[in-house]
């Protein structure tokens, strides 16, 4: 190798101030918190009295694979977003606005330096491209470890409003979801079970982006909180998952419509028939879209950004659950789901 | 083994539900945030408009063995109060008082699941003995890998006053510390290279005790606020890095006093004689404490709990940095310091 040459470094070389030298710049971008980034702590505002916080890890080979089976290569930036993304996505599902992101990086001595200031990119990236424009990265810590992990933590502010619970969910509300559904899982299947990455047509890449940065509406959360949503929560976990919870945290049965369902699965029919699947069993099990499911009082007009996927029906003395058509169906189960 | 055995039960064998449900009831004890664990995002008071706001994770043999060189294996206990308490250090460190704390999980499935309720516990213990009592667990994350670790992120209330940074240092500054200094690397030394932990008498398995559950001086950082602290910080790299960085940021230099060295070297003759170590090494260089470095006006009178440790001389047109005796010291270098 030439002097010219660049050569890789990896953060065995580096120590943590230097490394944090590299990240630090990439991240100031993002505005500034009353205080940031270099004391024992940062200190954030809370307008209206109250923060919204919460918290996710992503770990290597467990929530993503730095290369998938399709030869697929997570980048930093990947990895970044999607931590952002659905840490964002939590504070939207309350109804509030993200003010600061705190993270915490484990990283393997072999990891590239680059693909590290790639991951602090792919933070900024998403939290602008979503329009998380309040939102500031105020802190971190910074270690090693045998694998690559993310903990980001997110802060918002309600601005005022009440939060949205997933409980609140009343019959007779109009069942609504803000986002694509089945989209990621579609992506999923293509990263694992798909055709070569280079292979794939823009409407098969859309969806495994979908999976690797997914895009929740985060204007939808405090819309759905001013139009009076009766109850609001993140779709990471699948339609029948996270529609179950809303159920049962509600004490009501969620009635998804089959014809809005069967308009989801339509609409990915192209990734579909790469890898043999069938489209309904992506929009009803697949998680890690983060779109929103909220219930809104039935004479509602829904806001921009979310379209009718049911209603909401009594629980008849039961601890409430998911139905299509009027038939319950069990969130494990729902692959045995005559259609 | 009969059915009367109580057979060990890992965590591969429990869904994230079950596994929560072991969790949550030994959480609760601490109190109510607005909204608790449950709903998308957690909902905490910050009743004078602003949060501080801090994360840390602690990696398996990174930042703790489970089974060390000396026998000691590490308990969940262990690794929850320590988790807990070095966040708790860098919200009383900004003289902030502990408010909510969310806690992000990373478990191999072969891990035993009392030894994630012993974690549990941990938490509750160094909440509750530490004297946070107006902290409460918020929510977290669960998730599986390939090495155990723990993210906490603790938020913190102001109360009205404003934050103590360590940039604010000033010449003539008296110089003190809160809480033990060298302890915790004291029984570093002896987890690592000391006798089977067994055979350790009272003194020596108090410094094991000071690594595996630090007790940072959580009262002493809202008092040295309300004392006129200048600067604070936490003692958590050893007084030498750490002064250091109030030094660079403060631009001066810390003068430390070669008596009041030696009286906390002093206390460490035991743990010293056991492993052949010169204690000085430890107080100057050994991390972990969690006390704290406080910068006061001169005139003043030290709050409860600190001690005078040295003051503060002009950077003279350099950087600041630290001495001992007048005399400059490398952060990395004291330990060629002619004593």
């Amino acid at each position: 190798m030439t002097e010219t040459q660049r050569r890789t470094i990896r953060v065995r070389e580096l120590s943590e101030a230097e490394l944090l030298a590299r990240i630090f710049p990439r991240l100031a971008v993002l505005g500034s918190a009353l205080l940031g980034p270099g004391d024992d702590a940062a200190v954030i505002a809370a307008p209206d009295g109250r923060v919204v916080v919460s918290t996710d890890t992503q770990t290597q080979d467990q929530d993503f694979r730095l290369v998938w089976p399709s030869g697929y290569r997570s980048s930093g930036q990947d990895v970044g977003w999607k931590a952002a993304a659905q840490n964002l996505s939590d504070i939207n599902a309350m109804g509030a606005v993200a003010t600061a992101m705190v993270v915490s990086l484990t990283l393997p001595d072999d990891t590239e330096a680059a693909w590290v200031e790639g991951l602090a990119d792919g933070l900024v990236d998403a939290v602008r491209s979503l329009g998380a424009t309040g939102c500031t990265v105020a802190g971190g810590d910074l270690g090693r470890g045998g694998e690559l992990s993310v903990t980001v933590t997110v802060l918002g502010s309600l601005e005022g409003r009440d939060p949205v619970l997933r409980s609140g969910a009343r019959v007779g509300d109009l069942l609504a979801v803000a986002g694509r559904v089945g989209d990621a899982a579609a992506g999923l299947a293509l990263l694992e079970h798909g055709p070569g990455h280079e292979a794939l047509g823009p409407d098969l890449a859309a969806v495994v982006a979908a999976h690797c940065r997914p895009r929740p509406p985060l204007g939808a959360g405090p819309a759905a909180a001013a139009a009076g949503a009766h109850a609001l929560m993140d779709l990471s976990d699948g339609l029948l998952k996270d529609g179950d919870r809303m159920a049962r945290a509600s004490g009501v049965v969620l009635d998804l419509d089959p014809a809005a369902l069967e308009e989801h699965a339509g609409r990915l029919a192209g990734p579909a028939a790469a890898v043999g699947a069938d489209p309904l069993t992506w929009v009803l099990g697949g998680g890690e879209d983060h779109g929103l499911l909220a219930a809104f009082p039935a004479a509602s007009q829904l806001p921009e950004g979310f379209a009718a996927i049911g209603s909401v029906l009594p629980a008849n003395g039961g601890t409430g659950g998911v139905a299509i058509g009027g038939r319950p169906v069990q969130p494990s189960g729902w692959d045995h789901f005559a259609r």
